[in-house]
């Protein structure tokens, strides 16, 4: 008994067991996801902060090893684009990556790289925080001219929800019709279900098994926090996320062209996948992915949690009417003003925690407009009620126009970008 | 330190720390795989015992909690077939099955079935025991009339062995020609490769992950020994070697046709597997695979352990000429003869240790030859050398026929057992 409690001990910890010694090094098993006093939890499930400001994102920065976007890099991608950057970058919505700089070098070269993203087809609702990642990858395919590749991970929401293959493969085609409707290239994008993907890739079964060759029970324990009670679909998915980051998983996509360089835009909760990847990546003899990182998304009702799909008062949806948008952020948007007008005037509104000023950094692509209400919101001389109101009416004519363009995604379009076929591109 | 030491004692056991006491039914964890005191071990990588007559399968039958395949199993197997039953019948080298009743019940109510079997092509050598599964499912084919899969997992092979997904994928294709030299019928029998056929598959990957939903690394851990330091596709891997038990795997063959029952011929060892897939069959709405085990083929150096493909005397290989075969058996084969020809004479020679006779027993298809046999040599009337001499004249022409049959199979021929196709059958 003692010798099987001996050899636990091993499998859990890497170490012998040594009476009356802990095992050295456990904390960086964890590798960066523990939850310690006072700090910020994320992971690609959760995440959580006790600040109304949400996530310290210069901390995890420092947590992850990325790097952070710079003015320097920022200027860089204007020099190579020849356009201003998007406002996203422009504002530090997207504030961290890895490799960029080696994208530009490659691009500045005339090499070429393709685009990569996803989402996880949770349920048919996709409220505005989840168009972030397309409508910044819309704009690099744009300016860029790359093939791009986006993955719904259908499988995963099968494994951690209580729901059927064919619902969240129902639900992986209902999302696509609104990611569809962000304006990409039918021409340079592939969208995928996992669940019917791996089926009719040849090099897509392949690499997911090359990646879990090379990734331990103990390393996924340490980057994702499963434990024993998993299931090995949980333990072995992050490889199916991993997968895409190489182009010999796309042979019809890319003309059988492998190692082409991929750069991934996602928000910074799904950095542990990537980070597993690029740590595979050489060893598989495989480029490592690039990856552009955002902040999240705040909930309406304050920037401590991510939003959830669950609730439809914690943000709007892209299906909400005019008169919801307004209701639901008249009632539920978080306020940085004062109690009373009176002290509002006298001490000003606090940007740092208000949602309606946050939704407007995501969504008014006006400088000038920007800043101007920032300095009369924190002066005191913008009302919420006023700031609320133009947060309404920047987001209902964005809502409705989003509209217009899902109502005209047929389910032929979707088959169309849903099928595997060569991407228009020159490497 | 000590919070985290106490989570991963949780995570290892699966209880709660509490200072003083063992782990409550840790033993239990190991789910008859444990290696005990003076037991046999048997897992799918590891087949030991200290018993010069081999594994005591009547206890693994207990410990596995499969069925013997009795006398009225066989006669009534013979009644349903109308004709004798294979010599691996007759003679327990096929002694254990799960459900083999329920599959006699529906093909005599006319309801038919399908075999899936399979081989992990760890190189291109395979000896004469690779082919005891084979030569009594093309038998099974026969009497049947019935459909058939064979799984080729190199992609296990990849994942356990210093090999690369090429090299695997050829040892495949090499081992098919063998396989198919068994004289399968085209029109009946589908080979694939693990690594080529789940990019093909639309209903291959959704069977995986509905398996991976339903087992837990604990599970595994249990069943096959698994580590926390393995890679997460050993412990995913065995959900690849499940999903060929249900037809919807195979759309193509099956013409979408999906609940037809399973029934795998396999050695014994495989079982950890298929109990696995029989724990989960139902869960997921398909049905439990029935199964027929075969005891293990003995090494010529003799019954305690499985042969080894890296050492070339440690059996007759299937490219062995005359002269190979005849050196070998004479040189290496155990014998369960006496010292002396006179003892010899006097007390007469062991059957149940001597692996000339055992190879006989799995080969010559003579009942009272072999019954002869047995008697002169346990008299001491048969000498060991010319025990071996029939073993010789055995096994040359089997193997010089089976030369002949595979260097008739062409790579087309190779290529049309391995496409993805409707076959033919009639449920």
């Amino acid at each position: 008994m003692l010798l099987s409690l001996k050899l636990s001990y091993k499998s859990a910890t890497g170490q012998d067991y040594q009476a009356g010694l802990p095992p050295r090094d456990l904390v960086l098993i964890n590798n960066g996801t523990t939850k310690e006093e006072d700090e910020d939890f994320v992971d690609p499930w959760t995440v959580q902060t006790s600040n109304a400001k949400g996530v310290d994102y210069d901390k995890l920065i420092v947590r992850f090893g990325s790097s952070k976007i710079d003015t320097d890099l920022i200027n860089r991608i204007e020099r190579a684009i020849g356009q201003k950057p998007h406002r996203f970058l422009r504002r530090g919505i997207f504030f961290s990556h890895r490799d960029m700089d080696q994208i530009l070098d490659a691009y500045e070269n005339k090499k070429s790289f393709y685009l990569y993203t996803g989402r996880g087809p949770s349920s048919q609702a996709m409220h505005v925080g989840h168009l972030i990642p397309f409508v910044f990858t819309k704009w690099l395919q744009e300016v860029f001219d790359v093939p791009l590749v986006i993955q719904l991970t259908d499988d995963e929401k099968y494994l951690w929800k209580d729901m059927t293959t064919e619902k969240a493969y129902e639900y992986a085609k209902e999302n696509a019709k609104d990611i569809i409707a962000c304006g990409f290239d039918i021409n340079k994008t592939f969208i995928f279900s996992d669940l019917d993907y791996l089926g009719t890739s040849t090099g897509f079964y392949k690499n997911v098994v090359k990646v879990q060759k090379h990734v331990t029970f103990n390393q996924v324990k340490g980057i994702f926090g499963f434990t024993d009670s998993d299931c090995i679909g949980k333990i072995s998915f992050p490889a199916i996320q991993a997968a895409p980051s190489f182009s010999s998983s796309f042979p019809q996509i890319f003309d059988g062209k492998e190692n082409i360089q991929c750069l991934i835009p996602c928000a910074i909760d799904q950095d542990p996948y990537f980070r597993m990847t690029r740590d595979v990546a050489p060893r598989i003899g495989q480029p490592k992915p690039a990856l552009l990182h955002s902040v999240f998304f705040p909930a309406l009702q304050g920037a401590q949690t991510k939003m959830s799909a669950s609730d439809p008062n914690s943000s709007i949806f892209l299906t909400d009417t005019p008169k919801q948008i307004k209701t639901k952020i008249n009632k539920h948007a978080f306020s940085g003003g004062r109690d009373t007008i009176e002290e509002h005037r006298k001490y000003g509104g606090n940007c740092d925690v208000d949602v309606s000023f946050m939704y407007l950094t995501f969504f008014l692509e006006d400088d000038d407009r920007l800043e101007q209400l920032k300095q009369a919101y924190t002066s005191g001389e913008l009302l919420t009620g006023e700031l609320k109101k133009v947060l309404i009416e920047t987001l209902q004519p964005l809502i409705a126009a989003h509209q217009e363009r899902r109502k005209q995604i047929t389910d032929e379009m979707v088959k169309q970008f849903m099928t595997p076929r060569k991407l228009d591109f020159e490497f």
